[in-house]
């Protein structure tokens, strides 16, 4: 049952530390240009189905899982110790090309070796069984760990890292960075006032201020009170959830080909960014800061120009609110730059970058100082993220680097895009509004009968995502290549076909 | 720098899977009666101090640390190698008697042996390696993982269990999933309806309800938008973050020695209870849920007694209000039972249990099946929990289980009060409203001078904390036994004579 290569690695140092300086990877995606063979020595070379999914192994564990966990988002169940690199394997064997890798968070395949190797480290043990409350007891190592991982990954001009444990909370913690920094910058140097103090204990104006977080309509920032209060993907994420009055702003609905709808989406971005000023500037709550994701991803993949984003990083500065981008799907890599904002070219960087999914652990980006809190104990909690998912970011980190593996984003997806739209030319009416173009293998079309599409592909060996009202999303690991997407592309095709 | 036995021990799977059936072990905490050996070989036997903390290698890496994280909350720098048993060590190599264990989240000990084999166990490299999504792609041995571990914890009456990754986000599931429950309820089976849909995309009633979880005064539950609602423990805490407008109930104020005061702290809950009951049935906004601790915890160690607990169970249900307790401090053995609220007796089990910390996992226990909501993806998220952390549970439990952890805290507990009782009689103005009795070695009391006895006990080589405005909190682990009791008393008896 369990993976040889997990069986016979010893225990082993982590022995692939970052030595050089922090600074010196700044600008990491267009800088490394090492392209390594691929860790995975014994990666299937296509699916192979056994059985339907589920198989009868598989509904017989589901109906046992069921007693105790709800089972009824469950896609497949997995035999993870069986799954290699690119590939998937069920409950009954079956071998799938799994182009969702776990919504979009397995990072360099299944079973990598290398973080196999930092999963069975000493530091690694240690990280898990001495988890440490980091804000009050932080390891001695704590400053190497982050410089020689986390810190090294940081979006250029953000040098700060505040660590959590999920997106939501990755998020979460930006938003409350946001809301001190604002009132604390009103206060201008004076202390709480007695009044502050009093209405906050009991959640009331002024201590708890009734301030905004501006998002955008179709957007994904995650589901805990806060977070989904910024979130507009779909209703089932939010029906009788109690939210904020937080304002939402318009995303650009782009037309496609692109090319053809040049003036039209120019006139469409304008249309938003004017709106987007006019709220952030009129909010009867005020805004205190704006979240955006560089691509709307559960919300059905929606892009937005440079233009967009260089006029809300205008905007934003403009009035004094804070711009977050929300990395959580778009970070690591997968378009093509490790952090999907840097393909925007922007005067000055973000507030605050969000990222957690690939990179194994969570956290926010910031460069700021004064998005420190002014007094200790105001951004603290128990935990505070977690050292072993901070190794882990490390070891992803090491990997990519050592294999080009931003690089080898790029480059296959522009190969992949380029077989999807020779695809679309043939079958107009199965792809459409196709997306991503040099946004690497961040690719996604609009497809009239997506769930039957997805269902068949899954039959055929090939596990593809969904996101929005009838978008298909891939979301592949950095370790796919071209004879990856070719096994994609046909499988597409001979759906079509049928 | 590393620990021996992380060391030497060679790869393992992990062999002490769970071969009792999950009812068989409810009521576990009084059906266990193994009281083991120390799993510690080499725990040192007394403090030893070489420098004042921090010492000089700490001060020079709290310098480096605090270029890229915030250090005013840090305590200690920490050298988790080396650490053992009870033992914390530090930056210089001082070694202390920690009875603060990472804010109440150490379980059994430093550096466990028995840990450290589930650590670094196949399974355990294969769950940090290949993170799921759970909701989705659950592995094959989802079930057995949970049913042989964080099952066989759950609290009597409650089979049901959604796991999550810290102590706010357990909370704020818990929390949707009380309204989720409520609204359902409420529409009789109906669908949601258009305008549902479309006021819950942006914030509005009906679709997200002004409804709301009731909190008590002084309580802690998070630190997220959600559980920042509900926590009122210091201004600090919540200071500039918006919150929703949700209920605060009194919590009692008990005077001390509680036999003296029996009448006055009769009449103090009875008056604390109606006030409940006029809330619960008159707040504005509806209440669907009331959450409590056992014993608040970061709010000052404030207790009541069962009548207290007692009476929140029969309001609530005469209300249609659900119950939820959480466990996340007071959970996992150190009151002498393995949840606290199992010293309540209470008639029908609370709606929802939530833990973490000790636990090292995070989620919430329940039982009826409504609170599964009535369609698939509204309680979801991408990881939905942590098998890796469900692994070490199950070896925290197996842990327990083998040395009769809860049994010897209830037993060390009774050692420890009456041991602090006795200085209490000697240096009645250094320990006032002694609290804790029969709740294993949950114990605390309130100090006049507070900061200065946890700095002088940190001085002498013992690890306090406190909570509230002047307690200190004692909260060792699950291993302390009564020679490291001694050590306690012992150093707060110099410093009171000194």
């Amino acid at each position: 049952m369990r993976r040889a290569a997990c069986n016979s690695s010893p225990l082993q140092a982590l022995a692939t530390k970052g030595s050089s300086p922090r600074h010196a990877v700044r600008g990491f995606s267009s800088s490394v240009r090492k392209l390594g063979a691929s860790p995975f020595v014994n990666e299937p070379t296509k699916p192979v189905m056994h059985t339907s999914i589920p198989g009868p192994k598989s509904k017989a564990a589901i109906k046992k899982l069921d007693n105790v966990f709800d089972t009824r988002s469950l896609n497949m169940l997995v035999d993870y110790p069986k799954c290699n690199g690119n590939y998937v394997v069920d409950g009954d064997g079956n071998t799938l090309l799994d182009v969702f890798a776990q919504i979009a968070s397995i990072p360099v395949g299944y079973n990598n070796p290398e973080l196999a190797k930092v999963a069975s480290s000493p530091a690694m043990v240690n990280a898990i069984i001495n988890r440490p409350a980091l804000g009050n007891f932080p390891s001695a190592d704590w400053a190497e760990i982050l410089e020689t991982g986390i810190l090294r990954a940081a979006p250029k001009g953000l040098d700060q890292v505040f660590t959590a444990t999920t997106g939501s909370d990755a998020n979460e913690t930006a938003y409350k960075a946001a809301f001190i920094w604002r009132r604390t910058q009103e206060r201008g140097g004076k202390d709480f006032s007695a009044e502050e103090i009093d209405s906050a204990m009991v959640n009331q104006a002024p201590g708890a201020p009734n301030y905004s977080i501006l998002s955008f309509s179709r957007g994904f920032h995650g589901r805990l009170f806060g977070s989904l209060s910024t979130t507009h993907s779909k209703p089932i994420h939010k029906l009788d959830i109690p939210a904020f009055d937080w304002p939402t702003a318009p995303f650009p609905q782009l037309r496609y080909p692109l090319d053809q709808f040049a003036a039209e989406n120019r006139a469409e971005e304008e249309r938003c960014l004017a709106e987007f000023e006019r709220i952030v500037s009129t909010f009867h709550n005020p805004v205190v800061a704006a979240v955006v994701e560089p691509i709307q991803s559960e919300g059905g993949d929606n892009h937005a120009s440079l233009y967009f984003f260089q006029g809300l990083r205008r905007i934003t500065k403009k009035h004094n609110v804070l711009l977050i981008i929300d990395e959580v799907q778009t970070g690591v890599g997968a378009t093509g730059k490790f952090w999907a904002h840097e393909h925007w070219n922007l005067d000055s960087p973000p507030d605050m970058v969000t990222f957690s999914k690939k990179a194994q652990a969570a956290g926010f980006y910031y460069t700021d100082k004064s998005l420190r809190p002014d007094k200790p104990y105001r951004q603290f909690n128990t935990w505070m993220g977690d050292p072993a998912r901070a190794l882990l970011f490390r070891g992803i980190y090491n990997e990519i680097e050592r294999h080009g593996l931003v690089e080898q984003a790029a480059r296959v997806g522009k190969y992949l895009y380029g077989k999807l739209d020779a695809l679309t030319q043939r079958y107009p009416n199965e792809i459409r509004n196709l997306r991503g173009k040099d946004r690497g293998t961040f690719l996604a079309w609009d497809s009239p009968r997506r769930d039957e599409i997805v269902r068949s592909a899954k039959a055929k060996g090939v596990n593809i995502g969904g996101s929005g009202e009838s978008t298909i999303r891939l979301r592949p690991m950095l370790v796919f290549k071209e004879h990856h997407a070719d096994i994609l592309v046909d499988t597409l095709e001979t759906i079509f076909k049928a």
